[in-house]
């Protein structure tokens, strides 16, 4: 950040001695060596720009290349995440034997273990916060559940790192 | 491609020039203008190494961002894969009553077709090729199966667009 302030701090530089530069030209009887000096201070003020341009263009190139690696996995994991409802509701069949039970938690498992190592994970259930979750059905707060508890979920959120992928469907009190 | 060719001869320019106004900083008594002229041709240089260097930090860049935006998907993939061999075998177990097996159906087509989007497709089967599979076992070739026929699969083969991310385990006529 403090790169991009000094670069721009440069191009205004040299944008202001340019300007001088070209008030300077309209001047009549310049000697051959005014021209050469004006030459090479114009040269040197573009070089200054390039360099500040240079560096501005591979700072953000890696900004880029960070943000890029960082969300990756973001278009793919929001393909798999009906396949894990598909899983829940598969599990939630009735009488299912033992075995078959195992096979689709195994693959439950794999895949919510494949979604955290990119950084994919559930969003946070403790209170009811509209940054995650989406209130589909309230119900009348009391004592026992005070207003913004989550009564119910209906569909599970995802995250990618702080980046939303699809917010949890709950029944919150209010 | 012809741009870093063009740029390079213009890098390759500036270093013959640079020489030339090394060496005749060497020999005494300049001009103010001499060395003014000097200095314009210098910057001129420097100038014009900053810039194509500067084409050649975009271009670079933009072939980055291009293949890490093609294999995006390829870690998240390469963890997922064996969801699917998880969901093959579950489908294989004796007895599983039609809910079940349409569920368990239901869950593999939806992951196929999400790898499917992102470019991840299994590896083609028709010949032996060891850029996509690896033989696990050989059977003598006859009449009926000529050599590099494939005989058996024991495990799919998946690749990304080109890139093979694991290959086929397969039986092989040989």
């Amino acid at each position: 950040m403090s790169e991009e302030i000094k670069n721009e701090e440069v191009l205004e530089e040299v944008e202001e001695t340019e300007e001088t530069v070209q008030d300077t030209t309209e001047a009549p009887e310049k000697s051959e060596l005014d021209l050469a000096n004006e030459r090479a201070e114009d040269f040197e003020n573009k070089y200054l720009r390039a360099h500040a341009e240079m560096q501005n263009i591979q700072r953000r190139a890696n900004e880029e290349r960070q943000s890029l690696q960082r969300y990756r996995s973001q278009d793919l994991a929001k393909k798999i995440i009906p396949s894990l409802d598909n899983l829940e509701r598969a599990l939630a069949v009735e009488g299912l034997t033992e075995d078959v039970k195992k096979g689709i938690e195994m693959v439950q498992e794999s895949l919510v273990q494949a979604l955290k190592e990119e950084g994919i994970e559930e969003v946070p259930m403790e209170n009811f916060d509209h940054n995650f979750h989406m209130a589909v059905q309230t119900l009348p707060a009391d004592d026992e559940h005070p207003s913004d508890t989550i009564a119910q979920v209906f569909q599970k959120g995802y995250q990618l790192h702080e980046r939303l992928l699809r917010p949890a469907m709950v029944v919150v009190y209010n």
